[in-house]
C-alpha cells in the first residue's frame, strides 16, 4: 500500500509559516493586503473566492473581493486593475477565471502588475519561469505540487517525470519547474494530452506521474509501473446516489487501484487541492515581503 | 538511406518570401529596419553578426550594429536600447548574446521592448509562447525547426518527439511549440538532458528526435528507432588534420550511422543553421508589418 502525500497536512504547516511571516511583516508596518476581482457569478468560482478569504483572513492577510456584473466591460476591468496596481497597500492581484467571452483573459492578466501577480499568470512570469529566472510568481497549483514532491523527499533529479495534460496553469508551468537546475528539478519530463499515442506505454516508463487532464478514475494500474509517485491534480465529480449531495469527488487516477502498486500518492479530495490555496498565500506573503525590501531601501 | 532536410533549400526559399514582404512594405514607404547591439569582441559572435547584415542587406531590410567595448556599464546599453525602443523607424532590437559577466543579461533582454523582440527572448514573449498565444515572437532557431518540419510535412500530431537539451533559446521554446494544440504542434514531448538516466531507452522512443546539447555525434544508430526523423541543431568542431583550417563541424548525432535507419535528417552544416538567420528575417519584417497596421489604425 502506497505512502498517503497528504495535501491538507502540509498545506496547513505552510499556511503557519505563512501566518508567522505575516505577524513579521506587520510587526515591520505592514499589511499584506490580496485584491481578487471576480465578475459573473459562477458557483464554482464564487466557492473558491471564499475559500480564498477565509485562508487570508486566518493567515492575517486582509483580502477583499471585488464584485463585477458579468455584463462588465474589458475597459472598466483594465482600468480597474491599473488603478489597483499603482496603489501601494495592495500587494497582490488576482482575477477569478474563467471570465466572460466577451472579454479578452489574455489582456486582462497581462495588465496586472507582474510585481502583485501573485497566481502567475502573466506572460512575463510565466516566462521567467522558461528562463529559469527567480525574480518570479509561480502559479500555484504547480508550485504547490513541486513543494509535495519537495516535502516528502522524493527525489526527481534523473526521475522520468510524465505529466498528462497541457494546460497553461497546471501541466506545461509544473514540467518547467521539474526540468530546472536545481532541487526538485533535473527531471526527465514528458508532456502527454489528448493527442498522444500508446499513452499507456509512456505512463507505464514514469518514476513520478502528474494526472491533469480532468478525466475521472483514467489512470488504472495496468497504465502505471510498480514504485511510481502520484501526484493527482484532477477533481471530477461523479454520482454516486449514496452520497447525501449525491456526487463524490474522484480524481484523474482510480485510488484503489493505483494505490495498490504505487509507492506513494495523493488522495482526491486532500492532496494537491488544499496546496493551491496555500501557495497563493505564500505568494502574497512573498510580494509583501519583497515589496518591504524595496520599500526599505527607497526610505534607507 | 534518410531523406536529406536541406535547410539551405529551405531557408533560401524563406528569404525569398521575405524580400517579396519587404518590398510590399517600401512600396508602402516602411522600410524594415534591424538593430543589433553587439558588446565586445567574440569571434564567433562576430562572423554570426556579419551573417546577419549580409542576410539583411540582401533581403532589402536596413540594418546597423552598434559595437560597444566589453567594458560597457550595463546602465550605457539600458540606456541605448529605451531609445531605440522610442524610436518608430526601428522594428527589430537584438543584443547579441553572451555579454561580458559584469551586464545582468536578464535585464538587458526585460528592456527591449516585446514589440521589437526579434529574438524572441523576453520573457513576456516566452511566455506568450507558453500561454499558446499568436502574438509574440518565435526565438529564430525553434521557428526554424518547426518550419523545417511543416516544409517537409513531418507529421507531429500524436508523434513522440524526444528533445535532447533544455536551454532557454532552443530546447524549451521548440518543446512548447511542438505541444500547441495547431499544425506542427499536438505531439507527445519529452525533454532529456545531462541527468537523464538511460538515455538510449529514451530516445529509442522517438518518432522525431530534436538534437541540441552541443555533445559531437553523441547519437549513434542503437539509440535510435528505424524511420526515426532527425533535426540535429548541434554544431560542433572536431579536429581534422584532412582540413585546410584544420576542423570540421559535426552535429549532435553521428550523421553517417543515424542516416542509415532514419526516415529524414539535416546535415550539419546546411540543415538547422541556415534557418535561424532566415526565421530572425521573418521575424522582422513580420513586426514591420504589424507596426504598419498600427500605423494604418492611427491614420485612418
Amino acid at each position: 500500500m502506497a505512502t498517503i502525500i497528504d495535501g491538507k497536512k502540509i498545506s496547513k504547516i505552510i499556511k503557519n509559516e505563512v501566518k508567522s511571516d505575516v505577524d513579521k511583516l506587520i510587526q515591520a508596518g505592514i499589511k499584506p493586503h490580496l485584491t481578487v476581482i471576480f465578475v459573473g457569478d459562477n458557483p464554482a468560482s464564487r466557492i473558491y473566492v471564499n475559500m480564498k478569504e477565509k485562508a487570508c483572513k486566518k493567515a492575517g492577510i486582509f483580502s477583499e473581493t471585488i464584485q463585477y456584473d458579468k455584463s462588465v466591460s474589458e475597459s472598466v476591468l483594465l482600468e480597474k486593475i491599473n488603478k489597483l496596481n499603482e496603489n501601494n497597500n495592495i500587494h497582490g492581484i488576482l482575477v477569478q477565471l474563467p471570465l466572460p467571452s466577451h472579454i479578452n483573459e489574455a489582456a486582462v492578466l497581462e495588465t496586472i502588475s507582474t510585481d502583485k501577480d501573485v497566481d502567475g499568470f502573466h506572460p512575463t512570469n510565466l516566462g521567467r519561469l522558461v528562463a529559469g529566472s527567480e525574480n518570479t510568481f509561480i502559479p500555484a497549483t504547480p508550485y504547490g505540487i513541486v513543494e509535495l514532491l519537495k516535502r516528502y523527499k522524493v527525489e526527481t533529479e534523473g526521475k522520468h517525470t510524465v505529466i498528462l495534460g497541457r494546460s497553461n496553469i497546471v501541466g506545461k508551468p509544473v514540467g518547467l519547474l521539474l526540468l530546472r537546475k536545481k532541487c526538485t528539478g533535473n527531471a526527465t519530463v514528458t508532456y502527454c494530452h489528448s493527442r498522444t499515442k500508446n499513452l499507456a506505454s509512456v505512463t507505464k516508463e514514469a518514476d513520478i506521474l502528474i494526472a491533469a487532464m480532468g478525466k475521472p478514475e483514467f489512470i488504472k494500474k495496468n497504465m502505471v509501473k510498480k514504485g511510481v509517485v502520484i501526484i493527482d491534480v484532477g477533481i471530477n465529480r461523479v454520482e454516486d446516489p449514496s452520497k447525501k449531495r449525491g456526487y463524490r469527488l474522484v480524481g484523474d487516477v482510480d485510488f484503489d487501484q493505483v494505490s495498490k502498486v504505487a509507492s506513494m500518492i495523493t488522495p482526491v479530495p486532500g492532496g494537491v487541492g488544499p496546496m493551491t490555496i496555500a501557495m497563493l498565500l505564500k505568494n502574497t506573503v512573498y510580494s509583501a515581503q519583497k515589496y518591504s525590501l524595496k520599500d526599505g531601501k527607497q526610505h534607507g
